[in-house]
């Protein structure tokens, strides 16, 4: 099949460092989007953005309503309608396809995406408030079951069904921990040992501290431009193949199988087909790790590893830096970080540098196809983005 | 000029009842949907609809985040990609918005739009923070201004420029009680005479208590498809012919007049760029009255009064039912109500049933051509959507 593609494409991306930050969400916002548009090979003008999208949660706690004004304001972009988009954990995403649909409409050439998060350092009651906000209320928070109770489920469900569970679960908080102490932006720049990571407090067995990502503040920005005009930006656009979205029940109860996330299926199934690829075209991903069994149970449901393969896939070491295909070279949410609405944009920064061979210390060496996976709470929407160097 | 539009169209609208209601929002969105599925002339298959688009900005203080896939699960449509949009009280026209440019791409053929907002009997806590949420929290919310306090301010400036300014305020709320009591929908069916009005409890000066819009719950919905295969579902269209939206800076006094909403003026003018209307085109208005000042500032940024003409046509008559360019015929928000997230799709719920000639009691003959106009918090975003019967 020849690609079809979105005819969208990539030009610039900036991100801030994640971790426990002093900035507020503006001052974070300003400083991705400065290095986004820094990025831009021949620039930028000052007219040139025409459209913005906002993902974001929480915004902090601070400006929880309204808050595309503030990117407006503090980009200079007072006057470009700013759309705020919040789907979880999965808003980013969700932005990014937002976006790709303005600039498909024809009447704008060049847009902005900005996720933003500040999640340390805010009041108790409110950070309880909307961090819990996006698991379902009526069922699973009303009767005290957290995201990471979800996901210690999903393990132990797993867990059932195939040996050696734990071993991969460790294999993955391993090789996402030793890819982000490549990584200079991610929250946790440190490698661990298995031991170590066996060792760490159970959160919600099988799940242990190491099984699970940060809370961590930090923004991502990025330029995408109808795929008509990217050359006049760049000579090395990064041009998005395939978006795909879907959605599925809040509360995991409601659905057929615990082993799957039919949003990220039919997410995934969309994305491949407007690009016109099959699973085997993908050289390396960005998944949604917010737990290690969630980059398990993504492997099988992107087509990249069989159903109840990607033990045998992670245990091979295939999905490492140096392996046949690299998962979450960032570091992923695991070792990275995840401001839940920077997370979706964050993985297309990555993508880009990689496609554009400038990732630095963690290349992949010839990579030119690549998928991003973004998750909403657990597995209620998730996007699949699919990007090949221009 | 030729018409341009949007090749975009309204083929179904459906529309709770506005007020304190018992039912929650995943209640009111299925009660709203369902209206708007029933009222397709020709009937919708079950898989018609591929998108989805949710607008609200506290779902009722309960699910505040991910509340999309309880949109999705309330209708049927597990599995659709359904987007949460927030721009604040803007957040409807910035729905239809998104739904439209999805459309546009070209992948979907019909997509759902639908709003909500559950604000009575929330937690007060709840309350408080969800609606306080959408003003400026760093000058505005922090030094003690609300968003009647911040309208007060606007009509004061406005009466230092314009004599008979609380007279034409105390129209503009007598006005929108008469169209209010027309409509079944409306929270505030009840006519009120102006020295009722007059007499009313100050807010927030000049602003009375009939000057304010009430605190609402409510749904509203909008089936949205492809101009090329609106026909197969209706011989009766709505056409979107002009989407326009734009962002102001959040606090008003960083704006360079008190008497101008920036946004909803750049919102005009791309709306009507797109539809190649000149303001005199517009027959009907739905405009966004959350207090009475804030119907004759939008007159004048709408180009549909000269500057400081706001008054005069008011005075005139011509903004009533039987007048020259009748404005809010369904009571806008002062009488039918604002929930907030709702407020922007169920502007066009209005203007569907206008243009179809079914809005019964309050049915303005001939209407062939109108405006929606949405605005976030005091002006920091707005939307202008131009209809025309097709």
């Amino acid at each position: 099949m020849a690609p079809r593609g979105e005819r969208v494409a990539i030009i610039g991306a900036g991100h801030t460092r994640f971790g426990a930050l002093p900035d507020g969400p503006r001052a974070l916002l300003g400083e991705a989007v400065r290095e986004a548009v820094q990025s831009v090979d021949r620039g930028l003008g000052p007219h040139d953005v025409q459209e913005g999208f906002l993902a974001t949660l929480g915004f902090g706690g601070w400006q929880i309503g309204n808050s595309s004004a503030v990117l407006a304001e503090a980009t200079g972009l007072v006057g470009v309608p700013i759309t705020r988009v919040e789907n979880a954990c999965a808003s980013g995403g969700y932005a990014v396809r937002a976006a790709v649909r303005a600039l498909q409409g024809g009447s704008r050439d060049v847009a902005l995406v900005a996720g933003v998060e500040k999640m340390t350092d805010s009041p108790n009651a409110r950070r309880r408030y909307w961090l819990g906000v996006s698991g379902d209320t009526e069922w699973e928070r009303s009767s005290g079951l957290t995201f990471a109770g979800v996901y210690g489920l999903l393990a132990s469900r797993y867990a059932d069904e195939r040996p050696r569970t734990r071993e991969a679960l460790t294999r993955v908080a391993v090789k996402n921990h030793e890819n982000g102490a490549r990584n200079p932006k991610a929250h946790l720049r440190k490698v661990v040992r298995p031991e170590e990571v066996d060792a760490s407090p159970r959160v919600a067995d099988p799940l242990g501290l190491y099984d699970c990502c940060p809370v961590s503040d930090g923004a991502a920005a990025l330029l995408l431009a109808r795929e008509e005009v990217a050359r006049r930006y760049t000579d090395t656009p990064v041009l998005l193949r395939g978006v795909g979205a879907a959605s599925d029940t809040l509360a995991i109860q409601e659905r057929p199988s615990l082993l799957e996330f039919g949003a990220s299926r039919a997410a995934a199934h969309e994305a491949y087909e407007r690009a016109g690829w099959a699973p085997d075209r993908v050289q390396a991903a960005e998944v949604h790790d917010c737990f290690t069994i969630a980059e398990l149970l993504a492997l099988e449901d992107l087509g990249l590893a069989p159903p109840l393969g990607a033990i045998d896939l992670t245990l091979s070491g295939a999905t490492a830096k140096g392996g046949a295909l690299p998962i979450n070279p960032d570091g992923g949410l695991k070792a990275k970080g995840h401001p839940i609405g920077t997370t979706g944009v964050s993985q297309l920064f990555e993508l880009f540098h990689q496609l554009r061979g400038t990732a630095d210390a963690r290349q992949i060496a010839g990579v030119e196809r690549a998928l991003a996976h973004n998750v909403g709470g657990s597995g209620a929407s998730a996007t699949v983005t699919l990007v090949e160097r221009g």
